[in-house]
């Protein structure tokens, strides 16, 4: 499926901490930063997220703020 | 400021594009990844965006998805 | 792609109507409901969105909230 | 309360599964597809939220995305 | 209609500025404090939004961040 | 760090409510009201978010909708 939101970065899972409903799953991005998502523990067992498998991080451009200084 | 949001990611401004209210910013992240952000005009003017300014990528943990396959 | 969005609910575009920057985009659901996404002109262009295509709407659980009475 | 919000959609609680601060509540759309939501658990008990109860899915526009194929 | 969002602050319309698709929105709370909203331009149209007009400012508690220093 | 979002609005910590990874955390904002921001466990941590501190709430005007009547 080809999705509208604009920023979909790849990167391997390094991480995956669950809750009690929700999970934070860690990412390292081809560049080397890490980004974090919080979703639901339904979704990464649906998705079988595991450390070290390939994933992409997708993020709407109006979830997006920036920063300078 | 320090604040809560998990994802920082240091990058570039590579373009800024105005509309009558909203206003799209990419950035080139260090890793080499673009960005794109949706924020307010006012927002740009204030923080005083332009092309090749240092700025950060913000995002909370719950507005990103995960994809796989 | 897989995503981890909860809400993946099948759908008829029904109108696309462009801003200078954004583009609101009506649905109409399976069930008969409407749903409006506001998305970037530019996901509008690249997934060639267009009345009466196929089209799904994609909402993570953390954006949605519950009203009664 | 009327709200700005131009997703409001009909339909009947299914579940309420609480986490330590966070709920996921599933409703079924009178259409008939399900929709989940990721609320404090404040919220529930403030709605009194139980199974077969009549609810709303509110969702923001800028909150949906499109997806195709 | 009683919704989850945890935060339904009141206030008075300041101003309503709008674009192509999306107008923005500014209340006085009642603490003082102004607060900006965008929103789509039917909603704003929907709801009647005029300067002077008593509104609430409604946010869901996953779209809060906090800043410390 | 300056940043995009609109709404940046000061207050003092009320309480701050752990889950298994979300954590709740309460805001009395300078005008009185109280404002709920739910963020990471992580984030309160290396915050050192605690009853009484000096915060602000910051929300994107995208993440804000109106109410009336």
């Amino acid at each position: 499926m080809k999705i509208s939101a604009r920023n979909q970065i790849a990167g391997t899972v390094l991480s995956v901490t669950k809750g009690a409903t929700t999970s934070h799953v860690k990412l390292k991005l081809t560049g080397g930063e890490t980004i974090t998502a919080s979703i639901t523990n339904e979704a990464v067992d649906e998705l079988g997220l595991k450390e070290g498998m390939k994933a992409t991080a997708i993020v709407k451009a109006s979830d997006v703020m920036i920063g300078v200084g």
